[in-house]
């Protein structure tokens, strides 16, 4: 086992962080990069040249006028991962799927090809779909509400989780001498039948080069976390303070640990928006300048989401924050409630909550290359995170933090100079589960009945 | 516009031709041809480099252990056909998608990405599965009954022709002079509301290449005609004798005619297995060999399927054929009338039906280069189709297609010597779809509601 190394992953156009509104207007992004292959490609072979561990691709199925640029339109994560894989060898693809709009059979058999087409490099961002306005592009009066989404979620992924083991490694000897194609011994079927989705089984796919695709989960709430304990061999996550960033990892930890898994077996890594430039005081400015470019109004309507999309801009700004009850419930609900306790506590007016959301998208990892290395490593090795995903969107800035900052942190060996494996798992430093089927044969009766239950339901 | 042509599609590995369940064994064919995508990506660049229209991936959700070898492990089409999509320029790129266990945001949004990736090269195999099975695999403890299945498929397309709509081609300025990303009075909601879906839309992709993607669609059927005349570009159907084929054009073309199409925008397309040899006489020995390599037992097993699977071993082989009722009337129906129909009419036993199916298998076109190619010629222009999808496994049974039969359809004009376009809609020489809010502003109002209304309904 080698030493434990920073992970590294490039969320590819991903938005949220600041100023990433304004990020089509560099010259260096052609305006329909969101819907151009061959910029993600790029992007994806620098990462690559760098040593990424991952790209990843994010996602939503509901958009408004309103929407963040690069969201009005893009193309679908797995679609586009797939043309990625022919043009990249060793990184890994990580796509948003979520379960609440998606069948268990099509997500399973979506993965899986992915990852034979990529030969063992594919993962998957398990989410629920925040945006309550998503459920009326599938046919439904309203949003699954929380706990169902995460209930399904859970499912969701146990089931995809028992189609990827439909066959042993051993299932096809296609030995063209004795014609014998297939063992029909070795494909089993599912025969899974729970509260959300009975799926028999088989899947039409062998086993993968994972084993099983990696999974990512991302979620701040209660059932977030349990969820990400459970099944998650990965954690998206948001970076507040270091202080913050421990507890989180440490509970996620124990609550991997107290569900029988190793929690070595569970990396956080958070999305982060480093801002260098050659001094922390030029840093410092370049971040202001960003936040600057935002306006008012952006910031008003964004602070929506979390809400539905609720319209604050119906309200008074100066009055204190408004109650606005139980307005979206079905969605974001853990950011939402932060921002009321928030107000609630410092009795902010709306100007001031917008002020605030305003301050809180300032980077943890601004300054020169050295401070944002010094930084960085000082997360790491606090305990803070895993791994992280930067945020990829102007190829000038993303050859900086590779070009000055990675190195810093290769001299000092927290992050290695070259792949350790050909698959994600195996440079994420995860092990590749083993078939249930071919594990059943090997092992006791007991101790199979054993494994087969642990983690059943996630609480 | 040009000359009639005879129209190219490759079905990429499809079974279902003579002898095609033991092509594995061919030394030339990897033995998991079905998950590995280098093999597809160079028969895709085979039959670009010989101008053929469109690759074709056939697809199914359900197997059993006694599936067609390669129907027990392949890739799911779409994720298959971007990685083509991104090694190849100008071939279009035809996958096969169910529209009773998927929902079409999600189905209308992973073609529009393939359309991207590919610069306008995607095509959808509009199919509503056939085997009763899958519904085990998609929570449902029965499959939809015909009438069902294709009332979702009809309003399935147009849910996604409409979300391809969702955008008209000028939405996205992207000036990033005068800082202008995005036209919102260009961005359309759906708003569809019917029997089998509710969709708001709107799509988060922007127009595509080719407007909308090309649609396929197989089904001999009542209800399968009346799919394809109402919404289909093309028919991917079965190629029996000339007169039938004629036969089932016409009524196409009338079918199409009737509904206000121009039935030239509808093309007929079999799916063909041309075994070619130098001579006739060893064309035919080759059949002779293959049909008779294909075991007895295997086309006993094979014809259970159009009866959901049934499992006819169980009766005697030389009693009449037995009544089997019901059996499978979920399932492909159309196929399964016609077996009964021939049994009765003829008063056959069930050895006599299973050799009948083998005997069946045997193609038209069969013979030398020339009498293939004079062959397919007559077809052409007798009527009995706008092209042709080849069934490709071993690649040099395919290279002498291509170097043998297609340079003689060339010297007559049969078939094109370059690509006219980079779509696949402008090779097989289809009309691009005019956007409908584009449309609507342009035309008068009454002629308007007239479009709209065009087909809402397929009978």
């Amino acid at each position: 086992m080698s030493a434990r190394t920073l992970k590294l992953g490039a969320v590819l156009l991903g938005v949220g962080g600041p100023g990433q509104h304004n990020t089509w207007l560099s010259p260096e992004i052609p305006g329909n990069a969101s819907v151009d292959v061959r910029w993600y490609i790029a992007r994806a072979r620098q990462a690559e040249a760098a040593k990424f561990d991952h790209v990843f691709i994010v996602d939503s199925q509901f958009i408004t006028p309103d929407s963040p640029n690069h969201y009005l339109s893009r193309l679908e994560p797995l679609t586009l991962l797939s043309a990625i894989a022919v043009h990249t060898s060793h990184i890994g693809l990580v796509g948003t799927i979520t379960t609440s709009y998606n069948e268990p059979f099509n997500v399973a058999r979506r993965l899986a090809s992915l990852d034979h087409i990529s030969g063992g490099r594919a993962g998957w961002n398990v989410v629920t779909s925040g945006d309550a306005g998503t459920a009326g592009n599938y046919s439904r009066d309203e949003h699954y509400d929380y706990e169902t989404r995460y209930g399904r979620a859970f499912e969701h992924v146990q089931v995809a989780q028992g189609l990827w083991d439909s066959y042993e490694a051993d299932a096809f000897p296609r030995d063209k001498e004795r014609g014998v194609f297939f063992d029909r011994s070795r494909q089993h079927a599912l025969h899974h039948r729970s509260e959300y989705f009975s799926v028999v089984g088989p899947l039409n796919l062998e086993r993968t080069p994972q084993g099983q695709p990696v999974i990512f989960q991302a979620g701040d709430s209660e059932e977030g976390r349990d969820l990400g304990a459970s099944i998650a061999d990965a954690i998206f996550t948001h970076a507040g303070t270091l202080e913050q960033a421990r507890a989180f990892r440490s509970e996620l930890r124990a609550r991997a640990a107290a569900r029988g898994r190793n929690p070595e077996h569970l990396l956080v890594v958070p999305g982060i928006f480093p801002i260098i430039a050659d001094s922390d005081e030029e840093a410092r400015a370049k971040e202001d300048a960003i936040l600057g470019a935002k306006s008012f109004a952006r910031a008003l309507a964004e602070l929506g989401r979390p809400f539905g999309w609720h319209d604050f801009s119906q309200y008074d700004l100066d009055a204190p924050f408004p109650e606005v009850g139980d307005v979206g419930a079905r969605s974001f609900r853990t950011h939402a409630e932060k921002i009321k306790k928030l107000a609630r506590e410092r009795n902010l007016t709306l100007r001031q909550v917008v002020e605030h959301q305003l301050q809180e998208q300032r980077s943890p990892f601004v300054g020169s290359p050295r401070t944002v290395a010094d930084e960085i490593e000082r997360w790491f090795d606090g305990g803070g995170f895993d791994g992280i995903n930067i945020s990829v969107t102007v190829p000038s800035e993303f050859a900086r933090f590779i070009d000055q900052v990675l190195p810093i942190l290769r001299e000092r060996g927290v992050v290695r100079s070259e792949y350790e494996s050909t698959t994600l798992r195996g440079n994420l430093g995860l092990p590749v589960p083993e078939n249930r089927y071919t594990a059943a044969r090997r092992q006791p009766p007991a101790a199979t009945a054993c494994r087969h239950h642990r983690g059943r339901r996630h609480r």
